[in-house]
């Protein structure tokens, strides 16, 4: 493979709840050695769900990496063994309450591949409909549903600030200029 | 601030190169305690760049943190003190050797709020001119120009595989609907 950097010594740093930490010396494409700080995450998945009328539910909730609230699409990490089709149903209903019958998957992507191997995949979840919701022990947020204008507007004011909840704005905004 | 989880105590895990790792003991609010894995990062810029003909400039990198090669949009670190359009203006300089007199401000994101503070200013830079590149010492990288169905060929091969270059395609291919 082009480029390809053979790992010679892995250092395992820090084992915690969600991510692992690890260093790795590794052998560069002209011989030398370099390090490489890898987090590693077990990947996650994301959920674009727009209810029957048209809007976009998304939540608000406290991100201590960032010391702020910001407004998001549903998403969770992937359990152990867990499909990721079957992750975005349970997320989209632990956080939200909607369900939905018109589940397709849109795409997967790395969150950070300069240091981290977190892998999100992406799902519309179409014409859902609401329901009662389940958060996990240490989970406080909110809900709301947004048109594409205010949608537009929360990006322009940082309320929306993360790089998967703007590029499923964006895929939304395409799939009407698709129709 | 909503669902705000005030820092009791800090452990600095790791200080490397690129990233520093801190665990977060932190107070819920409903009182109890929890921890918080967070990686800092000193954030970064990717630039949207497109030649005179129209065509997006991607490079291909190995990224260890996925053990594979990956095409992306030029992407680098802020360097200590750095303003995010002179990092900009420098990354799409030093990886591809394009310039260009037409670089505007897009959006700013989080890459992963999840455990990360990473953010990612996004420009986009028009009519760029051909020159000579300048890597860095451990990096190695392909340059290519590619047409937007290309991007879309390379989205579903998953070749372009990260959230920022994704992002900045769905952005392009809106801009030439707004037209």
């Amino acid at each position: 493979m082009k480029f390809y950097e053979r790992t010679k010594k892995v250092d395992e740093i820090f084992k915690g709840k969600m991510i692992q930490l690890h260093v790795e010396t590794v052998e560069l494409p002209d011989g030398r050695e370099a390090t490489r700080e890898v987090v590693r995450h077990p990947g996650a998945v994301a959920v674009l769900p727009l209810t029957e009328d048209g809007r976009l539910i998304v939540v608000e909730q406290f991100r201590k990496a960032l010391d702020r609230s910001i407004i998001e699409i549903p998403a969770g990490k992937l359990e152990a063994g867990e499909a990721p089709l079957a992750c975005a149903i349970r997320e989209l209903k632990e956080e939200t309450g909607y369900s939905s019958d018109e589940i397709s998957y849109l795409v997967s992507f790395s969150t950070s591949p300069g240091f981290a191997d977190e892998i999100i995949h992406l799902y519309l979840a179409q014409n859902c409909k609401p329901g009662k919701n389940h958060l996990d022990e240490d989970e406080f947020l909110d809900l709301m549903l947004i048109s594409k204008e205010e949608a537009y507007q929360m990006i322009a004011n940082q309320q929306i600030y993360d790089a998967k909840t703007i590029l499923a704005i964006y895929y939304w905004d395409l799939l009407s200029k698709r129709d």
